[in-house]
């Protein structure tokens, strides 16, 4: 009896596993830092992973950077169902809001409850954005594809007549909470960019 | 001083961000599920971190899968420089050990040295196969192609011409020692495949 039942939620995980493989489907608003296409959410999310755990040393002494990483690396698979909002791009964040919940239904519960529970619960954490590790989680995700944009010569900021302010607003707000020492080197980095268009 | 120092590490570290941005480049055997593709070393370096996650109730009672995650994380880096053996394919080993011992030294190098030799550490650990934390993560990174070579009608398994008896030695081995509850239900998943086309 013990066996069948293990044996059940492991047919369960890995449906999930094989499910979530689409969110490399996913495209992003960011170019990959080459310039030569647009990200996908699979990649990105093994991305901002691996800048939690580099940027590690500038988060604040109550963030767990191991429960960051966790919620990075699930932060996105609603995008499977619900697909990616570019952050320069205006939406109805309700109706938005309202696809990801479902989407958090359908996904997360493929797994067996306990786990269902567990991997909709930091995602949650994500998206409320209160805890010490979701800022830093947050943060994290918002620096990223300032690099890549960077990188590729101005990517989605292109694309989306992004001015510097829109970025203080929108992006340096958001990375300052998290990583409080990274946004004002990282903001003058960025910078030039905007002042040689004029933005 | 101390800030002058700061500065450095954190242009150093994010100098290292943009540079692994090129495993998104790197190319594998295995497709993504739907077929369309091969995958990049990037998004299967998230999506095996999920898949130990996600399999955690299966590890050994001595692993710990957070670290695991983080070697999951960092064990593909050195594929930036010398690219994707695929499993299947016979070649050097020798010759390949010694072009990722110098992709290691060129990309952790990038780092901050107590960072790096952290990083260059998890690698060889993962390299090394002996930890518990390591056979784990060695499981999850032979597992997770299995799964997409189904989900894709074959794969890499058409392409190599792969026999039941080669997947036994190649990847059954290793997915039992980090996996052992998990391996006889995935064989048992892929042996219809291999006797539909007698091999």
């Amino acid at each position: 009896m013990g066996e069948r039942m293990t044996d059940t939620a492991l047919s369960a995980r890995l449906s999930f596993l094989t499910e979530i493989d689409r969110l490399k489907g996913v495209l992003r608003a960011s170019p990959v830092a080459d310039g030569s296409r647009r990200e996908n959410s699979g990649e990105h999310s093994w991305h901002v992973a691996m800048t939690a755990l580099v940027l590690a040393d500038h988060a604040g002494p109550d963030v767990r950077v191991e429960r960051a990483v966790r919620m990075l690396l699930v932060h996105d698979i609603v995008e499977i169902d619900a697909g990616d909002v570019p952050i320069h791009l205006e939406v109805d964040a309700g109706a938005q809001a309202e696809k990801e919940r479902a989407a958090a239904d359908r996904l997360f519960g493929m797994l067996p409850d306990g786990q269902a529970g567990e991997m909709r619960a930091l995602w949650e954490e994500f998206e409320a954005g209160e805890s010490a590790d979701a800022r830093y989680a947050r943060a994290v995700d918002r620096l990223q594809p300032l690099l890549l944009n960077l990188a590729a010569g101005g990517g989605s900021w292109i694309d989306y007549d992004v001015t510097l302010a829109q970025i203080d607003a929108r992006v340096g707000a958001r990375v300052a909470r998290g990583l409080p020492d990274v946004w004002p080197e990282m903001r003058a980095m960025l910078a030039p960019w905007f002042e040689a268009r004029g933005r």
